[in-house]
């Protein structure tokens, strides 16, 4: 198809404008065939980026970024946005070091308008958006892009709510997929599913009218809906029960996501309304490309395939993931404790937990896409006598930091925070990375935090904290683990204890989780140079083990290494440590300097960093001065 | 009324089963006397408490606490629960420093579930109780009291779309007083203020009936609403289009919050359902007490009054609250820059927005209880070419970490965060100090977080946020300035400045925000005994001032002092710096230390804390060594 395409004359979404709806949907082809070349090479968000072409092609041809403004949510669907904002010819450095990002990023064009990564804040983003115009007397159209399952995202209810309050104008697309990344929960979801087939698009369009004329939040102005408001009303057949329409926001009946004319139809009355409009549009995940419609969930976020048959490229033996190990290890426990709950936040297959789901059913919980639900759950569930354990990645759980102060650990109850992808996650880049959860849960009061540097220490940190009980967070990477046999019976450390694991008397290299092999790495090169460097693995991030800092303190030089933003990390609490001791060798904390981390393979970005042995090492070298 | 008082007799919530509806509502009056008679000299959440003493004493008529859980949202109206609960005779320590706390307190009771005091998290734990008590095969009754400007909060949403799906049996008990705090917002609120006042309650319990067999979530089974199924759905006239049916929880029609009969009729049936059901009970704030009523805002949380005629007793004249001179700095700031947009999270008068939302209307937006949505709108308002400042008070930001990093800060955005009730706030106690601030601010990359230590200090450190642009983060506490003028002019503070206000030789006291008045003191003190100590006002919690610091580690000794956690605060930065400089001097860090706080005035805090003059002093002559 090279040098044929019409994707290739396409320079900007102006061009959209002079394309008919057959134009376009020869467009949404090739696209889809460009996504699914790129990604079988470099792994990306497939299902979802499929589902939305006809949608980003049809706003693109209707409005005018980057005048106008185009939110997108997570924005992992967004590959066909970038493919015709001017970026065809980087695309293939998708989600590479240096190249193009996985999601929309200002920095990379005018129009993206915002760095989505976390579900649930475009509807906020956008109507921020929506009344910067209306104070500065702006025409800016705003259109929000919303998935189904980040509806359940309590933030998106809260700017529903005062979307419906202030009837702002703005367009919300609501991409109805009947799937998340994993299966669907909540009730909204099945409010949802009723309305795509059910028979209660009964009101005509004249007692619509009637009823925004008389009632409801919508009814106080006269809605105009643009040139011909007769005409147009035909496409505004409201359910009578959806509940958008409780909030004042005028809904449209569910419409074809892969019909592009009758996306350009609908959005053409929506956009010239003065009020909100949610315009509810039913896709499938993966639409286009068999292998990932019928394995949405697989193809949801994916390393290379084989494009032709959508099979995964095996992956190098090796080591099981952190995820893995912590998913077995808790069906161990689950096993022997009929207390132990485990709850997910719409990730059951990206942390562990589908062996304990299919073994457990009735002990695990997914609570959507709703983090501070699911640890203010956890804190009823632990007051009940559960045992629970909340697994949730470390940049997610970022939104129920407050559910943790108040709700789990004030109370002082027995909730585990199992934190996936802690450190440097790679390919997805600054809203991804887990770069802040050894500084938030380290300030919580009762919050015991440990490191696990293996995956045998990560089995027995989980039987530690469901041994001891009360509030713990373990923290541990993506990725595979070190390849250490994981023991039948884990064991219970002892509290605030750290484990020397080489020693050496010429400087001391305390390191947490993942950095401890690293360091070992950074010892060995230091032993070429003659220098003996111990090696401590400082297990527990809080309380952190007093007398190790001594005897590191001893050797005249210590220097503290995690994979962390170091303002607040552990490394400032072990600097705190020696003061309260009143020691003062010489010292350096690692990790991360004050600044978002890019994408990238991991090793080049911890490189990067100076977090890789060469950096440890030479800062070792620098400060024993 | 003494000792001839029915409440004098209730030893546990089981002897209201013994009274009669006309001897409750007899009692009801009693708690009013007595919630009357110990806040008008303790102050407390007046006007929410005599709004749900008829719900409580209902609900604790009907359910066996503390086997059956009765969990409050906020919790400041729970005083009625307090009395009944056996804790009449500690009630008037209400608030005090070693007292009964203001809001539930599990250490208290085991009738107090859980330690509520930030909103909309009790339908979470609820129904984590409720899915323990399912667990374990239990038959404990789960009852949530919430009121409906929580409902605006996420969490809540979250949570009913976990209820509704589930369909685990629980009373959600929407306590509907048509005003939260501050006035309402938000299209729920419209929502419920039409259910109120409509006539769609048209459906007979008849089809009612038929349509819980044959749809919704609720309808899979057979709802069975206890003894006499035909003669309680009297009770359950529904209106068609509730939002929360669309979420498949059973809902009530209005019923009144006063009148105990009606409640416990409506009560029983719905605890003997086996399904959630949501009873919508229509209150006044202030019920029974005539000043509280006609200004229940005022009510809302108040310190002593004549209990005769609602009178404030008037504070000593004194210096203005921190609040009031960061809303008139607002103002003056708006009055220049017509960019300028201020944001609340339904607490315009705590948060001093009242001048500003009076004077610019169109620049003020109250986002309700949702603090999430606040922050994220922010990010589109800056990316849209406004100044917003969101006046958020710190313990009630912890519910906005995420949205700060990621909506705000990744992409550098104008966003100013004036964080109110930093620090120590006093009677309201562990849920409400701000102690964790410094910590999510200064973590993240990109943030600017300026301490101000007094008045003027406030008024140019929000001149300079609003002058440098960026993320910008000001943290001040709450209570009276130091009673410095403020200028008419403020300054831009140069970045990373720290002021030295003492000089001396002999130690460095490097202080934080509103510390640096007592470090002055401590200063005072120390000088009688012929310790010269330099007070340096930091200024700049980040970034620090790496060249005050260093003039400071030349006298030997360092001690910071702040008013948050240590873990990960301040002081821990200034030992980071003092690590890359590779200075050695002794050194101390004061804060607080890895422990909540109780409530009390804040001087008997700060003394208990060590922050107090003595405290820094003593540590100051601890560590010159």
């Amino acid at each position: 198809m090279e040098g044929k395409r019409i994707l290739d004359a396409v320079t900007s979404p102006a061009d959209l404008k002079l394309l008919t709806n057959e134009e376009l949907g020869i467009l949404a082809d090739e696209i889809r065939g460009e996504i699914i070349d790129v990604t079988s090479r470099t792994g990306g968000h497939v299902a979802s980026s499929l589902g939305a072409v006809e949608i980003i092609l049809a706003v693109h041809s209707m409005i005018d970024c980057p005048h106008d403004r185009f939110v997108f949510d997570v924005g992992h669907q967004a590959y066909a946005h970038k493919l015709v904002t001017g970026r065809l010819k980087e695309f293939a450095t998708l989600r590479q070091y240096g190249g193009l990002s996985g999601f929309p990023k200002p920095s990379e064009s005018p129009c993206d308008v915002h760095p989505s990564g976390h579900a649930s804040d475009s509807l906020s983003v956008a109507y921020g958006l929506a009344m910067a115009r209306d104070m500065a007397g702006g025409d800016e159209k705003v259109v929000a892009l919303i998935g189904d399952a980040a509806l359940s995202g309590g933030m998106a209810f809260e700017a529903l709510n005062s979307i419906g309050q202030t009837q702002t104008p703005m367009v919300i697309i609501l991409n109805d997929n009947e799937m998340s990344i994993s299966r669907n929960v909540g009730a909204l979801m099945k409010h949802l599913g009723a309305l795509r087939t059910s028979s209660q698009y009964r009101e005509t369009r004249d007692t619509l009218q009637a009823r925004l004329e008389h009632t409801g939040p919508a009814g106080k102005a006269l809605v105009n809906l643009g040139r011909n408001v007769k005409e147009s009303m035909k496409q505004f057949v409201i359910p009578r029960t959806m509940i958008f329409e409780q909030l004042g926001i005028l809904c449209t009946a569910p419409v074809d996501g892969h019909d592009i004319g009758a996306l350009r139809e609908i959005l053409g009355t929506a956009l010239s309304a003065n009020v909100p409009v949610l315009v509810h549009v039913v896709t499938r995940k993966g639409a286009g490309y068999l292998p990932a419609e019928r394995n949405s969930e697989k193809f949801h976020g994916v390393s290379a395939f084989d494009p032709l048959t959508g099979e995964m490229k095996k992956k190098a033996g090796g080591a099981p993931s952190y995820t893995d190990v912590f998913g077995q290890a808790l069906v161990r426990e689950a096993r022997a404790d009929e207390r132990i709950v485990a709850i997910t936040a719409a990730m059951k297959g990206g942390t562990g937990l589908g062996a304990f789901a299919k073994e457990f059913p009735k002990r695990f919980i997914d609570a959507g896409i709703a983090e501070e639900h699911a640890v203010g759950m956890a804190s009823g569930l632990a007051v009940g006598g559960r045992k629970p354990v909340c697994a949730i990645y470390s940049t997610f759980l970022q939104r129920a930091v407050d559910q943790m102060i108040i709700d789990c650990a004030l109370p002082n109850l027995d909730v585990v925070f199992a934190i996936d992808r802690a450190g440097i996650v790679g390919e997805d880049g600054p809203t991804h990375h887990g770069m802040f959860d050894l500084v938030y849960t380290r300030m919580v009061p009762n919050m015991r935090v440990l490191a696990p540097s293996d995956e045998a220490e990560l089995a027995s940190a989980l039987h530690t904290a469901l041994a001891l009980g009360g509030p713990f967070a373990i923290r541990y990477p993506r990725g595979s683990a070190v390849g250490v046999p994981v023991p039948d019976e884990p064991e219970v450390f002892e509290v605030g204890r750290a484990v020397v694991r080489r020693e050496g008397a010429d400087a001391a290299i305390l390191a947490f989780g993942s950095m401890v092999k690293r360091a070992l790495d950074a010892a060995e090169l230091l032993a070429a140079d003659g220098v003996q460097a111990r090696v401590v693995d400082m297990r527990w991030a809080k309380p952190l083990d007093a007398e190790a800092i001594r005897a590191a303190a001893a050797t005249g030089c210590v220097v503290t290494v995690e994979d962390g933003v170091i303002e607040g990390g552990a490394g400032e609490g072990v600097l705190a440590q020696l003061s309260r001791d009143g020691l003062t060798p010489r010292t350096a904390t690692l990790g991360i300097d004050d600044r978002y981390v890019h994408q990238g393979k991991p090793d080049l970005l911890m490189h990067d960093l100076g977090l890789d042995a060469e950096g440890i090492a030479a800062a070792v070298r620098a400060h024993r001065g």
